[in-house]
């Protein structure tokens, strides 16, 4: 049987998952494929740990891996930025295949990496929702079709959070300190908290299903640090989820392209993966809503992805850079996010007061904004601050935001009003 | 750029739809995959239709397809069995690569279709599920996983009248003919309410996920006509949906292979999966848990995977076989459905008489059945009939069957038990 020889940079969770996943079901593999996965020499800048190698070379220098001619693929699974950058990018121009699992990089330098004299492939299923192929589901098995939109839950940090709130109701303060307990967010979160790790493969799912660049610096970012327990509540009581997504879209203005916390309809599929899952919708002309669901990291689940992308390079070395490769293409513009057009949740702590509900319909009026369904309580303490719960008519960005500021400066009204925007998809 | 030149046979649905996204994406998929799609050639037993053909030659000889050696590839979408078959049988030995949409015939002939000396490829993306690109995931995104089982709501027909008979409150009678009027049923709808649609479509993620024989035969299957309104109540009411499933499960004893009828946990994403939808859910040791769900019918959707298969097709012809194309491989076996096992709901039809209870307790404990829950109500109405409902634990399917043909002559019981199975995922 032919031999297909793997070199590895790198050798944290997502090499050990490739390893154990080769070492458990190498001959399952080559049975399917045809072709024995063979790691030939890993490389990592630290020192070797204890982890069975397979029988592979081991160093702590990456350039032996470029060196190593014997070698048929190279896996970058460095993380990071700039680093993993140069090691790709110089294996490459040494014309060697590489897979990486690399979300960064990819979103910040894809339009370089796939450039149009890219003789070999860069795989990156990885990347983006970890076991679940919906890289190749958005280039080969959609790829007769024109995307309406792709919409992502795309960090488990973030939905095992919004989970936990809801279901137990936690603070966000408290579900995250569980979430680093149980592994499922960094010691410094921000990453994931704050978006930019959706971001990120928001950018990727972008460039793919709307032929744009990897222009990660065009895409919007929210995290989810705002939310608090009782818009949760609020969204259950109006039959929402709230999710952070990611959200490409298709408009006649331009291209959307934002990752924030949303409301989902709670009969949407979507709206029902909960805990460390991960999910991508994608709505488009022909299959119509499609949706993948799965884990979206974890050692031997991004492992899978990457090895599939291994198996698919050993039989198509110089494919996998079809899309995204011409640089005579126009790519399409995207839109300024105050140009976007979405209807909104409004929660406004207000005075418990006559005529505060006139004051803030007044108000959004003003802006053009119709009211869809609104909430007033009496106030649970006895500080006499009440809660109005407004959800709006769909409306211009600029004018969202303008109105909450104007709300926010009625006498009336006491502190910040949270504004969520709602995707009903 | 590149031509691909392809031949269609049958112009029903999928053809149609087919045409129609070729007709109006062409152009993106040129520029995606780097080949242009011809249509060269349709033939059809039935007169032309009023159908834009796109230029292609039409003749109502299928031969004529064969006989024409400019095609690069050619589509079986006649449906049926028999000349279906034959079709793609002639186009394969004349080494012509075929795409086919036709579940039955890949269920009933694979084993001799994907025979060792098949030098090109036939693809079936759009055989099971639709436009959801599970074959794929199997046979590439997972191929470095080993499986552990397939679930999947794979008839669209069934899915849409359990959800209407869940949500309305219809009977099975009732949600069938509006099935009918919407175009989600046949005329005569047998082929997916007794569950064959399914079984075949069972059959070939089994061989896929498992390296199993394509043998329908093997495929224990039951339809959904013996469902109730008042047995998806009851389901609701215990926490579970009922949905017809495909389930292939890898076990100590050999494989199952079943379709039919069955309680899901509601708060399993696949329990969620509403209307004419359909959804595979994978479980692999690698990549966990991973769902894909999407239109499982329709004339663009269906036809969004065959041109997948067919832009693949163009790229490696001569692949899409390796797995299931070796004959000296040991298939594992499939268990008879006598020797599986599983929880089970049962609703026991009884006279409102003191120790009905007890006597069925009793008998199923005669037959080793533990009992997990039980609702037993007042009756509704003066007949003084009143259904006792037991959840099972796990059990042989054979006890089962023995222990409700015994509990069916206790002289309290009137009429026949359901007896429906329960999977929790």
């Amino acid at each position: 049987m032919r031999e297909f020889r793997i070199g590895i940079a790198g050798l944290g969770t997502v090499a050990q998952g490739v390893l154990g996943i080769i070492a458990k079901n190498g001959s399952e593999i080559a049975h399917r494929s045809g072709v024995e996965l063979v790691v030939g020499r890993i490389a990592s800048r630290s020192a070797k740990p204890e982890v069975d190698l397979l029988g592979a070379e081991f160093s702590t220098n990456l350039d032996d891996l470029l060196q190593d001619e014997s070698l048929d693929v190279l896996l970058e699974l460095i993380g990071g930025e700039d680093v993993a950058h140069d090691f790709i990018r110089k294996a490459l121009d040494l014309g060697r295949p590489v897979v990486t699992a690399n979300k960064a990089v990819v979103a910040a330098h894809g339009d370089q990496l796939f450039g149009a004299n890219q003789p070999v492939s860069l795989r990156f299923e990885a990347a983006v929702a970890g076991a679940i192929p919906v890289i190749q589901a958005i280039r080969e098995s959609l790829v007769a079709n024109r995307f309406e939109h792709v919409v992502g839950i795309i960090n488990g940090t973030c939905n095992y959070i919004l989970t936990a709130m809801r279901d137990e109701g936690r603070s966000f303060e408290d579900a995250l300190s569980t979430a680093q307990e149980l592994g499922y967010a960094e010691a410094d979160p921000t990453f994931d908290v704050g978006g930019i790790d959706a971001a990120h493969k928001l950018t990727i799912l972008l460039a793919l299903a709307f032929d744009a660049s990897f222009d990660f610096s065009s895409v919007h970012v929210e995290g989810i640090t705002g939310i608090t327990a009782e818009d949760i509540s609020y969204a259950d009581e109006l039959g929402y989820r709230i999710k952070h997504v990611g959200i490409a879209r298709r408009t006649d203005k331009g291209l959307e392209a934002r990752a924030h916390p949303a409301l989902i309809p709670e009969d949407q599929l979507l709206a029902n993966v909960n805990g460390v899952l991960n999910a991508v919708l994608v709505k488009t002309d022909a299959a119509g809503n499609t949706l993948f669901s799965g884990p979206g990291a974890g050692s031997w689940a991004t492992g899978s992805a990457v090895l599939a992308d291994v198996v698919a390079t050993c039989q198509e070395p110089d494919a996998g850079v079809r899309q995204n490769s011409r640089s005579d293409v126009q790519r399409p513009a995207i839109l300024p996010v105050e140009e976007t057009t979405c209807a909104h949740y409004l929660r406004i702590p207000t005075r418990d007061e006559p005529g505060v509900f006139a004051s803030v319909a007044e108000t959004l009026s003003n802006h053009g904004i119709s009211i869809e369904a609104a909430i007033q309580k009496q106030p649970a303490t006895t500080q006499d601050i009440v809660s109005i719960v407004i959800v709006t008519q769909p409306v211009l960005e600029s004018e969202a935001a303008a109105a909450v500021r104007e709300v926010e400066q009625l006498d009336q009204v006491v502190g910040q009003v949270a504004r969520i925007r709602i995707e009903t998809l």
